[in-house]
């Protein structure tokens, strides 16, 4: 049996039970290493668990699917995946891999960013599609997350921005001499991702949002850390010292609100007063 | 400190080892079991945390708020939710109210419906606004969930429908008499969701879905019994037996699909040429 085992948003306890003992039973242990990570080390993991681990990077799961269902036919494989195991990324190639070499498949659900941002405040049955911001680099500035936050933009719903992560990554001198050298890790920051926003509204001039666009900031969402910090899209480009260490997300709203969520995300937000006039103007009552 | 602790989605052993931990310690417990159930009793539930649990019914949480946190300044009150505690349902009056008596709380993620759909097989990133229905009456069908469906389809996104439940309901006679007598649960199956949708749409005649729009019906998601049956509305609506106890879910398709996805949910199809053609015809490539 092949298990997909989701670990949940923040440290080792946020494993369910029953995720539990599939670890602690299976016969190899994979982690996905790359789409996502916990806020604690491997070792952290290997330890509660009592279990070696091994870091499944992209090339081992997207080129050497084979390796990790090696027998599974006949011995309980997990195969561990920060979130939820079809959450933010989908396991969907592993999984249609499995079904041609006749291996069963199950799934040990947990919760995911794209559910967890719930916790923000406002209602996740108003959100539209979710979209992913990578780093812009000098000559690739990709703008499709503009298009999809328009559509969800003029239907009235939120958006949650997936924020991009770099781990692994070599640099061109190092990938061109073949030297196996990696750097330092990246997370990209709700100021780097607002700013990109902006940038990005300048270039189109659509008038998709604005400077003046209120939105959320989110940290290390569901674990004892968490943080939100509400405000303008201009005001979240300077707030990445509140909010803290890495994983951010942000969420830009829709205008279609109910009081309650008002009450509820004005708490975080970076300054009240214009939290409130830009409320009241631009979406209360907006349905 | 009030804990609000998400369950998951299917039995006593989905909640996190965060979670049995804060439930283990809490000096009150109780489960929210209005908007959505596990597929266990209350008694397992009770038996395996070695604890007992209040039931806390609508009634109880909208209008004796205080009661569940009375002293949880001081003292630690666990708040059990199916699935997360911000998934489907929001319990942000109940955080609101605790602000107000200077309770911290703390939240306790887990899977929810609205992001353990991923496991159809369908990206989330694809999904647009969730939306819900309910058991029509005679003189009471409402369809606002159609305009929402239209706005999600228009940009060619999915859209996850969440099907009514009905606990601790009174007859109109036992009510008018004052009787606390309460009818079975119901629980809206897949098949009941198709006919109503396809009900609205030939009223409303706007095109919004037909007889031929492809779904997918989800019964017990998370759970070991998990299944999901792929076909036509017209199919779905003849399924139910197939997909068997509650709860279940559907999810209508957009237009926006991956190739990995149709190969992926065709596994579940009522009949696999049917499933084929229309994909071909009116999906297929389709962005």
């Amino acid at each position: 049996m092949l298990y997909l085992v989701g670990l949940g948003l923040s440290d080792e306890t946020d494993i369910t039970v029953k995720g539990l003992e599939v670890v602690k039973k299976a016969s190899r242990v994979y982690l996905e290493a790359y789409t996502s990570i916990l806020l604690v080390d491997q070792s952290v993991l290997e330890n509660y668990y009592g279990r070696s681990i091994v870091v499944a990077d992209r090339e081992m799961v997207e080129s050497n699917s084979d390796e990790i269902l090696r027998d599974a036919q006949t011995e309980d494989v997990a195969f561990l995946v920060v979130g939820d195991p079809f959450g933010a990324t989908t396991h969907t190639d592993l999984v249609l891999r499995a079904r041609e070499l006749k291996i069963p498949v199950r799934t040990v659900p947990n919760a995911s960013i794209m559910s967890g941002i719930g916790a923000a405040g406002l209602q996740l049955y108003n959100f539209g599609q979710t979209v992913s911001m990578v780093f812009f680099l000098d000559n690739w500035r990709p703008s499709s997350f503009y298009d999809r936050i328009k559509e969800n933009r003029t239907i009235g719903l939120h958006t949650l921005v997936l924020l991009d992560i770099k781990v692994k990554e070599q640099s061109l001198e190092n990938m061109a001499r073949g030297r196996r050298i990696y750097e330092p890790p990246r997370y990209m920051t709700v100021g780097q991702c607002a700013s990109q926003m902006l940038e990005i509204e300048e270039e189109r001039q659509e008038g998709v949002y604005g400077p003046d666009s209120l939105a959320i900031g989110a940290a290390r969402v569901g674990g004892k850390t968490e943080k939100f910090v509400s405000g303008t899209l201009k005001e979240l480009c300077d707030q990445d010292e509140e909010l803290g260490a890495p994983l951010h997300s942000l969420v830009l709203l829709g205008r279609r609100t109910h009081e309650l969520e008002h009450e509820y995300v004005r708490e975080f937000a970076v300054n009240k007063e214009t939290w409130d006039r830009i409320w009241k103007a631009d979406y209360e009552g907006k349905q």
